[in-house]
């Protein structure tokens, strides 16, 4: 059985992933670090600080960490210095974290997404097939998450635009388009915030009297925490190195 | 009869009308002016610089202007001063030319809407309805154009944003949200460019794990013709004063 | 306090329910009926048949009923018969069905609706304005459901097709346009079923090159029950009749 | 120069046609006919019964025909017999008259689809796509056209039903759903006819809280006709046999 430790415990994302963890019968939840001490399902929950002795004394095989990203460029040396394999779901590093972090973990097997779902996935997918033929349209994407959400955009939608410049070259990004304006070759990005959606995002293609878009719609975050999980039983034992859910769902 | 003349009489817009106001049997084409002289449906189209001129000669009873708001300034009152009737259909004033052109033309009946169509003016109403019951929910505003619409966001946004504020208060307008945010009770307005969309309107209003959305699409520029036609056969003889497609329409 | 039991206490909806009500210092959660004997939260759940003997040991005030049409059409009437308010929250009642169930519990204040969110409630409203101004216009209803939704339209649908008609005028419905069509000023009816979608309404206004849709979009089946939470403190204690949520919201 | 004739030629889709084809260089509009003889930019158009006759004198190389199955079955057998090239673009073939059609027109160089816009083209294929990967979701496809269109659903949609049961198997297809239902694995279809909507696409991929939808929109129906007068430059002088737009566009 794989040992499942979690950083950010206590939390919402914490708890739904801890209980998917005890259902999960190759896992087995050893507890994890959160702001404050405590318990998760029986299991023991230290502060962040003390994560180095808490792997020490419980020696977990996989540690999940969806928490923000000043906290994970923490937590995610420690674990890779003590040989713990990592799934990583927080978003919002900036490039520079982001170059960092892989090159702190790049001794343990790693799985890092900006989207854990199994539909996101395959949605990255199609927005790839999309971009490859409609390079010459113009493109728009509109992401919508719930008010409390911080990063913007989103990142599923920062790897949307990665996978669509991937396709037709380099593009600008327009936020907010305002005043006087010229749309040249740019990817306009708009980012709604409100309520308590869940998460959905829109690729359209505009050209010639026509318009093409795709559009992912979550309605529950436990589609993010059940990729986690997934992520977490495939990665135990794996070679070192940066993997994707691309690899865990063998898409 | 009335009769009418048009700026910008030889773009698309100008000719979609000049079409219409030549099957009103109410109206009488009798030319217009633009960039470059030329004939429309057979009638004199003389260059923007003779337009007082023009007015002397053909005595026009209403003025349909659709260009840009620079030449509007301009020929809204050398229409006013020669008690010209206005039927105005431009957008992408300023606030101070907004004031301007209003005081400027006081002197004539006045047809101004950021926008014609009659489903637009009625879905005005239906924003406003939902506005007065959905104050406190988190309230975001998407239009999406044609590559080629130069004002951000269309004036239809504007008005749009104007009702919801008259219900729910003042708010602060939030274009294109990027890096670390944080949702106050800003209005997010988004503003998509792209190919030949005619123009279509999104209101959103999320709260609570509901979500209640007013879409207005238009899939003919015609419809915002028809709307200026109608207005110009309505205004001809009215008291001087500013109306809008509310009074023309009988909302 | 006000004691309150569930109808299908240990199904999805009667769980989410029980916790909400455990939750508000009005109400006291006493326990329910199912198909199988248990527990909720602690209280004792017996089998329907029982459900006579139940209210008669455990003495509750009101009774939330979320279940299927043939179930409510047993257990309202004994409830009524010992005179327990109701929130009946079940659809899929045939028109005779209705009326017999109406008939039936005049004696007590009942609160029944096919939607307890507040946002349809809203939403309700908003349709009829719209209707009210676009009567001669080409009219659609979409909703979309999860997989396991079993009455077709749903009830939510089918109070949006009476709030219309009480505005247009009676409509014929027309469900499954395929082959040679005419439209003629039926209403068209699609009814979306798939995965886990929680529930969109969508009522769709065509005409004259422009389209007014209006969308309500739930993220959690937590809004129905949180309505009928708020409905159980509110009818304890009214005059005997049929109320709705308008009249608990105040709309 | 390739001679084109066209079938309808002074309907709506007839006239945008032709204003296409003396638009194109490597074209010459000769005339056509249709339900009551006339002219066409100065061509000659004579009745239907006429079009052997007609074939004879003026010697057309492509003929287009955008009408309704019925004339399509005798002109097209005309025009083949003739050894006239074909571009067809009525839809609403029943699936005899499709065999027999196809049959009938073997010895002639023939372009046949339901659509002829590019985006629809590019559409299909990403239809596929995502079929290939999405075959254990729930499907469902909406379709909206303007109020007067007669086939439902339209032959776009039946193309991409097509198209995803030869991903994922063949599938009942199930129109209207009312009353009590069950869903097992059919993809539901739905029919939106209403004001005077372009024609929009819509296939829906509901499982496990997530849906991926695709979206073809239009906003004009001179897209179709660019797409018809393209294939008829380019069928002319092709070996015989039974082409789509894929083979025209080089998809």
């Amino acid at each position: 059985m794989t040992k499942v430790m979690i950083c950010g415990a206590m939390g919402r994302m914490g708890t739904t992933i801890a209980n998917m963890v005890v259902e999960n019968p190759e896992l087995e939840l050893i507890g994890g670090v959160d702001i404050r001490p405590g318990q998760i399902l029986g299991k023991p929950v230290v502060e962040s600080s003390g994560l180095a002795a808490f792997i020490e004394e419980y020696k977990p095989d996989v540690m999940i960490d969806f928490t923000v990203a000043a906290a994970t460029m923490v937590n995610a040396k420690i674990a890779a210095a003590h040989n713990v394999a990592l799934v990583i779901g927080t978003t919002g590093f900036t490039p520079e974290q982001d170059a960092e972090l892989i090159d702190a973990v790049k001794g343990v097997p790693v799985v890092k997404t900006t989207n854990f779902s199994v539909g996101v996935n395959i949605f990255w997918e199609l927005v790839r097939e999309a971009a490859k033929r409609l390079g010459d349209y113009d493109i728009e994407v509109i992401e919508a998450h719930h008010r409390h959400k911080k990063d913007a955009p989103s990142g599923t939608a920062k790897t949307i635009l990665k996978v669509i410049e991937e396709e037709v070259g380099r593009r600008e990004e327009m936020y907010g388009r305002c005043g006087m304006t010229e749309r040249g070759n740019e990817i306009g990005v708009h980012v709604i915030r409100g309520g308590d959606v869940v998460g959905d995002h829109t690729v359209q293609f505009h050209q010639n009297y026509e318009t093409i878009e795709l559009t992912h719609r979550a309605y529950d975050r436990a589609v993010f925490a059940r990729g986690a999980v997934r992520a977490a039983a495939w990665v135990s034992g794996k070679a070192p190195g940066l993997y994707t859910m691309k690899e865990v769902l063998g898409l």
